[in-house]
């Protein structure tokens, strides 16, 4: 069918399941004939949205040009597109940020209304009818499960030897009938490796060729390769300590450069035999699996740049045997990453001095991307870390200040802090302890004394001494970056 | 042996895991002749300080009294006590505050140190020498697993019938060798009755015959009881839905008298069969399982008021058969509370219009009490709520602010705020209706407008408008609580 004919099953006030995560398998020509059909709604003076619910972010010709005719009702678990970002800012887009675990089982469970399609990239059907999934699985099994209508594309953009990669688990239950998911090891496979779709449901099938969205990949400036730095060396440290297995335990790690300037690091590292137990591949984790220093990776979606794709279809009979995709219910599931202890590093806006730490919002009130798998890991990781560099905007900001604008992870999920600066270990440490930790080892030194003043006349003037904040002056910096363009003080 | 002499085992500067949660099952003398000691080390210008970790709180000739000789170095990983209290918020005791499902694996992977001793008050011990588990369970298998000496405190005042009670698992470890959890069911028993200890390290057994610190029960009172109603309403309509089976999901509830008053709803409502996976059973759950409107209780610890205690005693036998007491790593376990799906029921200090949730903190820097295991039921549970009188000090305190003066709980992770006024379902809901909710539902009367106008003009002055804040103001209330003692601004 054609992507025109298909996006007439979608009608205005739908709850749309759309695949898609970091980029990676998200449907690509559908979306494009929705916008023609809420614009074209929009010139006859209706209205025509929809609530788009998806693995994670998608690509600029679905959320952005969707976001752009308005025709989003409600978005929801993840995004990071622009133009999405500056709807939601300005007040015209509904967003719901939730844990990239909770998705699937919520919308089981009926909290968020009916699903009424899906619209879900394939990379091909099986001669018996099983759809073999994308370059991402994300909710794809629930969404097809859940709703009345599926549309499938099939995009032959993708290779054919992404068939067998995926471990597509349909044990899932709502309770009182849940059962333990019998994961102990990155590589293990408890599913099928195929998406199943009663044919009836199925109401269109578009073919296309389209690539995913790349992901820029920049070499590691050197804030991202100091930090990566600290990582390694903290990791070794562990090691010795007896802390860590010399194998360490399964990485997961965020999206971004940071991320992949760790991942170069943990290859020029002493660790061989690792494994990854994470939301996306990206190129970096590629490097650490050719070069033997990973030995398998456990994901739910590729976020790959234009080499590490073609990289990865050059060499696909090396690869697809060392990489599991799963759907993100399983990939972030919290009884699977406190089992095998996962170690976790997460990028993020800002910190306080007493190590909460916020990820999604922009002077409190803006939304950046959103908490996405963050807050999975970190609260049932073995080790639970923190990334960025100790300064944003040219210096203009501090990620470090006396209290965060926005809370997502709590001081008690917050294990180690790193900057360019170095690495605050926190565990074991009561709030002051920590503040002093944090403002030795990760501030910037323009504003370590700054802070430490704070932390002083806190500890000297609050009414409790256990977390000491001076409230009148805890969010000042933000007031002063929001009024003056800096958290500068002179 | 002596518990004069039993202290000596005890050294300055010793990590000690105390037995104890809720006030049941803490060692009743060995504490005090630690204290006599501290005090007379002071007295002879010595230092000695021992840090104390424990299951949750215990009791004042415990905390308290080793707390006013300033016998302690850190606490660990919840308390309640006065006096202790005061000490954490004058800044001469350091207090760690952790989820409690946390403390047991921290320990076992070395983040906090050595543990020198354990002093355990157990029932009862076997004729082949195993332990009989006291009323409480907490950490002490990993306390006698992880410690050097073992003082043991054998406790006749608690009753015969304990023994066969207790669900101790043994099958934790580190990983990359952890299992599945194999409990699909809150009466499930995964364990053993015992407690296991190489009798080389018992380097003292002390017999006693003390109660356990008894928790006055008092009568609902009005916001109690409309809190509970609320909570069964809420209840019955997600069965009338078809988001709840009709035996309900496993119940956890919060300690307190609203979790009484709940408990006590739950009875005068339609409800039969159910089940409770909890931390703690109150004097409310004893008389659910007597009436038949619960089935079976799993928990960590008892709290009972004298009349409880009496009541349980008096029925051992039909309660036995009803009731699993389970370390505390595992009535806390996400993986096992997200399989089960419990329904979490938590008090708090305050929320905010966004739905953060402050269990921990007042005004920002004085800790109550800790966070406890709400965070590790609220995170993993189907469905999430947070009770509290919608003020406080005679309605100088409004529980409802703009934003919360400390985070315990995000709004990833608030689902459902209930006060006397109402019940706030947020499930589904962006910030900004996330507010409306709370303020129309939840918010006392007195404090509605002011909360309104907060909204209105954040909503229309602030920078970004997805979580919209007056950064200047946010912390205004309590600021304004700590200057004039009261928020209110007439």
């Amino acid at each position: 069918m054609s992507a025109d004919a298909a996006a007439t099953f979608i009608a205005p006030g739908d709850n749309v399941g759309m695949s898609g995560f970091t980029g990676a398998g998200h449907p690509k020509v559908v979306p494009a004939e929705l916008v023609r059909r809420v614009s074209d709604a929009t010139a006859r003076g209706e209205r025509f949205a929809v609530s788009v619910w998806t693995g994670a972010s998608t690509a600029p010709e679905l959320d952005g040009a969707l976001a752009a005719v308005n025709g989003i009702d409600l978005r929801m678990p993840y995004q990071s597109d622009p133009v999405t970002r500056a709807k939601i800012n300005a007040g015209l887009l509904d967003y719901l940020d939730l844990h990239l675990s909770h998705v699937a089982q919520m919308v089981w469970e009926g909290f968020f209304g009916h699903l009424d399609v899906a619209l879900v990239e394939i990379a091909g059907i099986t001669a018996d009818g099983e759809l073999i999934p994308s370059s991402s699985v994300g909710n794809n099994k629930t969404w097809i499960d859940m709703a009345d209508r599926v549309i499938l594309e099939v995009n032959s953009w993708q290779p054919d030897e992404l068939e067998g990669m995926h471990d597509i688990y349909y044990g899932t239950a709502l309770p009182p009938h849940r059962q333990p998911i019998r994961i102990v090891e990155p590589a293990d496979r408890i599913g099928v490796p195929y998406l199943h779709c009663p044919p009836d449901k199925i109401v269109a099938v578009v073919p296309t060729n389209a690539p995913d969205r790349n992901t820029a990949f920049k070499p590691a400036d050197a804030d991202s390769q100091q930090i990566a730095g600290h990582v390694v060396d903290f990791l070794a440290h562990e090691v010795r300590r007896g802390r860590l297995p010399a194998t360490l335990l399964p990485l997961q790690s965020g999206v971004g450069n940071i991320a992949n300037a760790v991942m170069a690091g943990l290859d020029g590292g002493p660790f061989r035999g690792l494994t990854a137990y994470t939301e996306v591949i990206q190129d970096g984790m590629l490097q650490l699996l050719r070069s033997g220093t990973l030995n398998v990776a456990s994901a739910t979606a590729f976020s790959l740049s234009d080499d590490g794709i073609a990289d990865l279809r050059g060499n696909m009979e090396f690869y697809r045997h060392k990489i599991v995709l799963r759907p993100q219910e399983i990939s972030n599931h919290p009884e699977v990453i406190r089992r095998l202890g996962c170690l976790a590093m997460n990028g993020m806006i800002e910190a306080d001095i007493y190590g909460n730490v916020n990820s999604t919002h922009v002077m409190g009130s803006s939304i950046q991307n959103g908490i996405g798998g963050s807050g999975d890991f970190a609260r049932n990781a073995y080790v639970a870390m923190f990334l960025t560099p100790s300064t944003a905007k040219g210096g203009a900001i501090s990620c470090l200040v006396p209290m965060v604008s926005h809370v997502d992870h709590t001081e008690h999920d917050v294990h180690v802090i790193v900057t360019e600066q170095g690495l605050g270990d926190l565990r074991g440490l009561p709030p002051r302890r920590r503040a002093q930790q944090i403002i030795d080892h990760c501030a910037h030194p323009d504003y370590r004394a700054e802070l430490q003043d704070y932390l002083d006349r806190a500890t000297s003037g609050a009414v409790g001494k256990h977390t000491p904040h001076l409230l009148e002056e805890a969010l000042s910096w933000h007031v002063r970056y929001l009024t003056t363009g800096t958290m500068r003080s002179d």
